[in-house]
């Protein structure tokens, strides 16, 4: 075929590391490296009732065309859980989509976007083929540092991507003092902040901070997904924003898509109207903060010193530290030899890479496999730390 | 929110039609309107055995994240119908997210499009968010005529958008001889050809003219769905593209929502391989037929002299041409008055658009009221021909 491809399809980059990641499907492979929920959290029997309910009731307009924004009982389902109005929230193919159309509707090229340093590959991803200006903001492990968003760091800039809970990739998690400090900084500078909260709810305590859309639901647009707390395969996320926002959302969706699966929404409000998630969340919880658990302990016992890594409270992720002078993605060659997987941390920043920091998944994994690849890793990066001494 | 929009989103017009729909959704209203296949084509039992089946074998791969190019099974199944390789298959969500993915990957400002006249209203408002240049090429009654793709009509062209089935909004087909001549002309030309073939099943006697795709497979990219003949709650549909093309499309959907849901995909994979759809299209096709013909006979009755019409042979739609002085979109103020809706054949059109014309969908009215309304819609016609003579 005689194609000219679009400049943005030529600037996608193939993407290395979605290369190495096939290596680490390999049965023998003790993979960190996923960022996929434990299928043991998957609430199959409550889904299927679900699906025998819809059957039962009222399938024909489950099957027809919907409207773009969605169906409305779990517009509305959703907007009591945020205390806004339903005329705020908008159904999306996966929270991916959300930012995929926010892209679209707010993004020029060479726009700058605000982003963490690092912060989520598939929105980098999704906002690229925009062709914004990344500005990574200097953050820590409390997340993005308020007082680093300066009027001249930020100026034109069109939102700030912000990820508060158990960030993907680090795990860290803004606290309330920080969240207000970021919601003050961008009422003043009148900064869009986009949060992200796919991981929100997976608090290994069930302690959570008030969202930023809860903060200042004037300055926020919020992103929710159903994939880590009922399952991702269902592609079911939602975007809330001021009716403005949402109204180009919503025309960019049309175009998109026309709508999101009705069959799916509805699987997922029958579910979930049953108060389904009250009693599925916390063993969700459970399990992850039991993985995690076997996860640091197998860290503190294994890693050599000079390494260090995040103890997160909730979510799927922890990011570790290395020495500066090692290169992750060097290390993944003799890390896959001996047969256990991470994703280098390099592709996780907008720009100047750390590239001395990787992120283990912890989440699918058995315990006993988790002691034995972190033990594996450690003396791979031991004999590395040797080497290169 | 202070919120800046991208040049894009501004550019997004509120769709006339949209606002001018919602009026046909009063129910005293009969609506020649949407564009919805007949919910009594759903097959309810097939897809709930479908979904049970799936539940009893393997719901966690259905529940998990999958591949961006979708489920293999099903793109196997979608290959051999098409006699392609797999590796040229990609499911998605509806085709119009194929339209959007096209869009993205082959279009830049100004990029010059080709598209027929008239053509589907979804396609010019998925691709115009990628500021194309649309070019109407000249079509008659048998679809775009090829000897008007002349070297300065399709100079720099990214693709021609062609609908040869049934066409989206006319009805109209291509016949053999001119998909020849078509294909001969795009190769001479090196033009791509992007197929779109969302009726193609539902022609009424069974008889169907090769795709373009066949006849020219390293020169097409198709386009199918399971919308008209499984469901379009579902938003299932696929692209097939030589595997270059493919590679960037997958790149742009994991940006734009990472897969098409597992379950529905799955869902529909269960109901199709069971040979489904062998007994069910030909339902659909007595259902349509016999809809099409009580429109046919109630326009043949009840039209007034000068107004014409395309007689289809499959799919959903007819196309009426009034004399040329009077306006379709000014002429629906005076129908919906008499609680009778079509859509104003205007918004079709990529440039100048014939406002003479309008669709009418025949597939979701029942018999009696499809000669109750058509009487109704002549004898408006007839009076605003009388008040312009």
């Amino acid at each position: 075929m005689n194609v000219q491809f679009s400049q943005r399809a030529l600037a996608l980059k193939s993407s290395a590391i979605r290369e190495l990641l096939k290596i680490t499907e390999r049965p023998e492979v003790i993979s960190f490296a996923g960022g996929l929920p434990s299928p043991a959290t998957f609430p199959i029997e409550a889904l299927r009732e679900a699906t025998d309910r819809l059957f039962a009731n009222k399938p024909h307009a489950a099957l027809q065309y919907g409207p773009t924004e969605g169906y409305m009982p779990l517009r509305e389902w959703v907007a009591a859980q945020h205390g806004v109005s339903p005329t705020r929230v908008m159904l999306t193919t996966g929270s991916q989509q959300a930012l995929d159309l926010i892209g679209k509707v707010l993004i020029d090229p060479d726009s700058p976007v605000l982003v963490e340093t690092p912060t989520y590959l598939g929105a980098l991803q999704a906002f690229s083929l925009y062709g914004p200006r990344f500005v990574s903001v200097p953050s820590d492990e409390g997340g993005v540092v308020p007082e680093a968003l300066t009027p001249e760091l930020t100026k034109g800039a069109r939102f700030a991507y912000i990820l508060p809970n158990f960030q993907n990739p680090t795990g860290r998690t803004m606290d309330l003092a920080r969240r207000k400090a970021l919601i003050a900084q961008a009422e003043k500078l009148g900064l869009p902040i986009v949060e992200d909260n796919p991981y929100g709810d997976l608090s290994y305590t069930g302690d959570t901070h008030p969202t930023l859309l809860s903060m200042a639901p004037d300055s926020v647009i919020y992103l929710g997904s159903f994939s880590k707390i009922l399952a991702p395969g269902l592609r079911l996320g939602y975007v809330i924003a001021p009716e403005a926002v949402l109204f180009k959302l919503g025309q960019a969706k049309q175009a998109a898509d026309l709508h999101t699966p009705g069959f799916t929404q509805r699987v997922v409000f029958e579910a979930v109207s049953t108060g389904l998630l009250d009693t599925h969340i916390p063993t969700i919880r459970s399990l992850y903060a039991a993985q995690c658990a076997a996860m640091m302990t197998a860290l503190d016992k294994s890693m050599p010193a000079g390494v260090s890594w995040n103890r997160p409270t909730g979510g799927m992720f922890t990011w570790v530290t290395l020495p500066t002078y090692l290169d992750a993605t060097a290390l993944f060659q003799h890390s896959v030899a001996q047969n256990v997987a991470y994703v280098p941390g390099a592709p996780f920043y907008a720009n100047q890479p750390e590239t001395h920091t990787l992120r283990l998944s912890f989440v699918t994994v058995p315990e006993a496999r988790i002691h034995e690849g972190i033990a594996i890793l450690g003396s791979v990066i031991g004999e590395q730390l040797r080497a290169a001494a």
